[in-house]
């Protein structure tokens, strides 16, 4: 390999556009936690927000921030009919704690006319005085050209013109935004290949968008044309269907031939391997359930189902995969399933941490005790808990910590006091632990929920192990449907160290599946934390 | 634009690779649901297994389907040693009742050696063997060259020697798989055209996976090098990272530059609008939650947050849109937007059989009655039979059939009589019909199926009216895991003249969203028949 010599530079606008997310709504808490995450990642550039817009994003940009990072503000260039000193929006912006700004014009003529009103001549007087004012004072400067690409096609020598203004008006970066996201990557390579001729590659950036499931691609095309920034978010998130995702972006420049042996960028080999991680926390931040199919980092990127491929992937699994799954801080999962063999039940025993010998005869009982579960609706492939458990449990190593004697959970809708129909849940269950038989009752605001916190809320000696667990999330799928179906049940739960695992119960009845995958939890929990009998 | 005439066939492996997905598991019944789906898309190709391997497909083969699409089985090439006559694997193919049979074979040589211990030679005798077998069993042919970007890489006269046999003997289809999915698209075009020289490519595939996020922009790059089939799957369903996505690549190939202006494919302008419904159809029947953000057909794919875009998005939506919304059968989504959804809401009374007049101002209020239901977790899309109630009483046409005062559900889980730990559960529900007032109790293999029928034993004089309905699915999502869950159940419902309904239900208790979705396919029922108050 060549040295990579030549600098990419990325620009993180998860805390801007990513903003714009359906359903995401970044308190400023969250805003300051995330721009850690990104600036320990490695990242050029970190986009707060946009300052003087929101109370949060003013508060944000309201004290100094210690980020290696460009800290960079995000807004509107100056109206038209205003200098750029009068005009609040650019004086907030220029107001800000900020390292880099950022502004937005419009580079379609069309835009210029219809959502301005102003003359293309006037867009170009803002968008230099805008960019001089900003330089002025100090800042490094960014221009963003809002629907660049559709410009480009409607009016080539106006979308042109705006580049070059802020070019020339000192701007260290000037962004090419295929705003509504539908050009295709060899318009992307062709469009900014033509732009260079304007603009120096290494003063251009990229800003694509997902909406024909292209943005990667779109920005990989675009520095194979010159340019040498490119603005993503973390997972993918923003507007519609997303911003180029950086969790993808990120591994593929550092990994693959034409980039890696090419360029460098601000992210280090070690940083790359917590990439999986940090897609994870900003999950966790935004409670969103990670995207177990995302590239590189998500939990079946390196997953590989029994069948024409897995005992293969076995033998050797580095022909199997595009990279290693470790370069991203992944790894890889042969899952268990009906058509299991040894093989797949010793990687998976390897994988939830126990060590087994290859001849050792229980692996053949672990193999058909998840095959007969297995052909009871039993699914071990999302629930390391459970198997965990499957295996630990034919080897005669997890003790009667507790036995529930019995459970009722009832469930009553009536007229209450004052004539509404509300419903109430309430359960009882009865423990042995050890001699001590303990009785507790709750409620819940259902079934599931008042069973299990009359099953935690008092486990006797065992209830300190407990307290920190907590249920995150409760999956329901019904196999077979109509009469004779079957219910799976899947919790996931996490405990005060972040650790979260996920367990199954199966049965015809609803609360009884629950009821399995919660003892399954709590079993899981004694068992992690070396509780003795 | 010039007519389109070049043809590009649509090969979909939802049925096949798309099984391999992580937490997917198809039934019998599942996949010839998918199967007519796909057929009804208007898709050339539908693959549907591997006969042979597993009681599924075998089942899944044995039968005649009457599509349109070619339905085609998979499997592997004869092995070395054997004739393609005594290869059971290969015999279980030219059994099969299949349009085309889609062998796969290894074209990397490394893989040959390692995985299959055969000579290069022996290989490519298997696969010249097994096409003109089943060429000779006047089956239409196809062959995936497995890892052969990684195999062209290695040793490209191998690869291309692969490439070539299957031609030679006779292969309709050569097609190229980046298995590992990770090849990036500049390659896949280099490749692709270095390939064209010895196979043409009306006779090339593609089948990308999505591993670097770039499976669209891998598939249209082959397409643009020669290649003139896609292989994908629905909702970019399949291992890992899943399988190149139709639901992308379709809109994409239809509406865009250089493809729509190029290009014909069996899916018609028709049909590309009904595609978000057969995406979301196919999560309905996978119990996966449909992602918002997905290209084209994700909830959120034309949805502006109020911010810097959304005031212009209204003056002139287009402008702001990369395609029409409804030419995939989405909507435009743009917050405080009530013109919005009104035409959406008319096209909605008009598929569930209800006429409505445009300018009827009963519209406006259906449409208030759907956002604030769907606000609270409803979803219509999937739940005809609940939406055309929601309509019904807007409009007062709803009669209030019976009323439910007050029900009971017990669940119990303890020691029979023989000490076995048995649960049972069982339901009272007393109903008001008319002047009468009804109380009944009924037992069930779970608390739904006992108030389901404790609910249906007496409905009094309504009771001749559903003495036929039987419940045939019941599924249950849970919306934003952990606390703060919101259960949404959707059941279907089928009486004695065939028809099915659905109906939903949401709370956070799963008993009472079951209740509701139980008591509108009741009330559904008497509406249909036309039952009297």
């Amino acid at each position: 390999m060549t040295p990579a010599s030549e600098r990419l530079y990325l620009f993180d606008t998860t805390l801007r556009d990513g903003a714009q997310t359906t359903g995401v709504d970044f308190s400023l808490d969250d805003k300051v936690k995330i721009a850690v995450l990104l600036d320990d990642l490695g990242l050029d550039y970190v986009e707060g927000g946009y300052p003087g817009a929101n109370p949060t994003d003013t508060a944000l940009f309201g004290q100094k921030r210690g980020l290696a990072a460009r800290f960079t503000a995000f807004g509107m260039t100056k109206r038209a009919g205003r200098s750029a000193a009068n005009d609040p929006g650019v004086a907030a912006l220029l107001d800000a704690e900020a390292d880099a700004i950022c502004f937005v014009a419009k580079s379609w003529d069309y835009h210029v006319h219809v959502a301005l009103g102003c003359t293309l001549e006037e867009n170009l007087e803002g968008i230099r005085d805008s960019v001089e004012a900003a330089r002025a004072r100090g800042r490094e400067v960014l221009l963003d050209c809002e629907h660049f690409f559709d410009g480009f096609k409607a009016n080539r020598d106006y979308a042109l013109a705006c580049a070059r203004a802020a070019y020339e008006a000192g701007a260290r970066w000037v962004v090419l935004c295929d705003t509504n996201g539908g050009t295709l990557p060899e318009e992307i390579e062709a469009i900014v290949s033509d732009v260079t001729a304007v603009v120096p590659g290494d003063h251009l950036g990229i800003h694509a968008h997902n909406d024909t499931e292209q943005a990667v691609a779109n920005s990989l095309a675009a520095v194979r044309a010159g340019a040498r920034q490119i603005q993503g978010t973390l997972n993918g998130l923003g507007e519609r269907c997303g911003n180029a995702n950086l969790t993808s972006l990120i591994p593929t420049l550092l990994l693959k031939p034409g980039f890696a042996d090419r360029f460098s960028i601000g992210v280090s080999r070690e940083k790359l391997a917590h990439l999986t991680k940090a897609s994870r926390q900003l999950d966790e931040l935004l409670n969103r359930p990670p995207n177990r199919h995302a590239p590189y980092v998500g939990a079946s990127a390196f997953a590989t189902k029994a069948g024409i491929h897995a005992s293969a992937v076995l033998k050797e699994p580095e022909t199997y995969e595009h990279v290693p799954p470790e370069t991203v801080g992944n790894r890889r999962q042969v899952l268990v399933s009906e058509q299991a063999g040894k093989s797949n039940v010793l990687a998976e025993l390897e994988r939830v941490g126990l060590t087994v010998a290859k001849d050792d005869p229980r692996i053949l009982r672990i193999l058909d005790e998840v095959k007969e579960r297995e052909s009871l609706g039993y699914a071990y492939e999302g629930a390391d808990a459970s198997f965990f458990l499957l295996a630990k449990r034919v080897m005669g190593e997890v003790p009667a910590f507790f036995e529930v004697e019995r459970f009722k959970v009832n469930v009553e809708r009536r007229h209450n006091a004052i004539g509404d129909l509300v419903t109430f849940s309430e359960a009882t269950v009865k423990v042995r632990v050890g001699a001590e038989t303990l009785i507790s009752a709750a409620e819940g605001n259902g079934p599931v929920n008042a069973l299990d916190a009359a099953l935690r809320k008092d486990l006797g000696k065992y209830q300190r192990f407990i307290e920190d667990l907590e249920l995150i999330d409760f999956r329901v799928r019904i196999l077979n449907g109509g009469t004779g179906a079957v219910t799976r049940v899947l919790i996931e739960s996490r405990d005060g160290d972040g650790e979260t695992w996920t367990t199954v119960g199966v049965s015809a009845n609803i609360i009884d599946a629950s009821f399995q995958a919660l003892t399954d939890s709590i079993t899981y929990k004694l068992v992690k934390d070396g509780a003795g009998v």
